[in-house]
């Protein structure tokens, strides 16, 4: 496959340092040029001081320039004015909250087009928590934590679709997540469970990704499972599924999302 | 192999039923024909009412003449009167708290001895939560939960020797409690990792058990691993491993510990 001429995702798991070495704040500075960073603060219902903390946060770090991209209802999103905002923008931060709110507000909204075509540009998308789990096609949207994966517990809806293939989950030993994680791939092997846990983010770039900060990030690959329960047991039976394939990888590690295989990484 | 003559072990991620259909309590009561058990409280720094609730469950399950077996210091568990109470017990339940009482306060001592020989001579030996966790050759005494596992995180202590080449974890999904199993087969993968979730067990018959109860058991098999930074890394730095194969089990599977393979249950 070719390499697609695309941009940058980082994709971080909660939690991101503010006030220590900042390491993946610094990570996403330096995809950036220009100074200008727009902080998409859309799945929060109250983003009260996010703009200050962020700003406060990357003011050292060349990232001057930071507007807020919030919008209280969905036809906010096809506004002029919101729109003007995205204009020769490069990079574009999702903060936490709710990811339902991201896809359900600027779904299919020219905000969205443009926030892709900033991606397809060569720009860079980050997102931390729900704003990580709105990169894949398919997310994650409920849930539960710390429990194994109930038959039942469908809770996936569609993504921004900036990650193929893919289904994220964040905060994730933080809040016991691997249950929910494996229900998600479980359903279909196609998609490889990408788990990340807080101060943690991948760097993606083409079909390949790095790992940065201090926790970890877990790979549950489906591909080679040789029985599992999903389509037939009731819904409130616990999931059974054999052969899965589980990589835990740190900071320094490298995964290549074609071949499905982790490796130290190349230096980013 | 030959198939051993010993007994059976019924391991339980603690929290089993006591009020609804008790699967698990069900499960130890139909391993015991004379109506005897004795209920192991050493695990506990206040044992009171384990006893009577303990008997008022199983009473109508058969097993009517439940004894407590407790001792406060190691030099009790060889007094004659102690041991007599094991003097034609085919049933030890080990009750929850904390694994290192069990181990410091009773291995190596005659009353250890004696439970051994109830196991070899084809008695049953439950426990739960803590009482679980000992049954293994090494046992996880510490070890954070709701967390990834830190290379530093070493927290093995030698168990009661009952099941070989395993490690038990125990209320598993709940805890968060992925991480730090991993870590701890990541230091041997000739220990295969059996977390266990709340009110689930495993049923132990020469070298097969099959999954009862509500919710998962999972098996962390590091057998096939191909890289981990464990021997290497420093204390505090993320665990980074691949190619770990991961089952989750739920009732109706079995497991053969030789051949490492999950399958669907044979009825036991």
């Amino acid at each position: 496959m070719a390499q697609r001429k695309q941009g940058t995702l980082i994709i971080i798991g909660g939690h991101e340092d503010h006030e220590g070495d900042r390491e993946i704040l610094k990570e996403v500075a330096s995809h950036i040029s220009d100074g200008r960073l727009v902080l998409a603060t859309v799945a929060s219902h109250e983003p009260d001081g996010y703009l200050e903390r962020y700003q406060a946060s990357f003011a050292d770090l060349g990232v001057t320039e930071i507007s807020e991209l919030y919008v209280e209802e969905r036809d906010e999103a096809a506004k002029e004015e919101k729109l003007a905002g995205l204009d020769d923008v490069n990079a574009v931060f999702f903060s936490g909250g709710d990811q339902l709110r991201i896809t359900s507000l600027i779904g299919d909204t020219p905000i969205y087009q443009r926030i892709h075509e900033i991606f397809q540009g060569g720009g860079v998308i980050a997102g931390t928590s729900a704003g990580a789990s709105v990169m894949s096609d398919t997310m994650l949207v409920r849930g539960s934590n710390q429990t194994s994966f109930r038959i039942g517990d469908l809770s996936m809806a569609p993504g921004l679709g900036l990650l193929p293939n893919a289904i994220i989950d964040q905060h994730f030993a933080e809040r016991g997540r691997i249950g929910r994680l494996i229900g998600a791939v479980s359903q279909n092997p196609r998609v490889l469970g990408i788990g990340i846990d807080e101060d943690t983010a991948i760097v993606v770039q083409g079909t390949r990704f790095r790992v940065i900060g201090s926790g970890a990030v877990y790979l549950v690959d489906a591909g080679a499972v040789s029985h599992s329960n999903i389509a037939e047991a009731a819904a409130d039976e616990a999931l059974s599924i054999y052969d899965l394939t589980l990589h835990v990888l740190s900071a320094g590690d490298g995964f290549d999302l074609e071949t499905r295989r982790p490796s130290r990484a190349e230096p980013g």
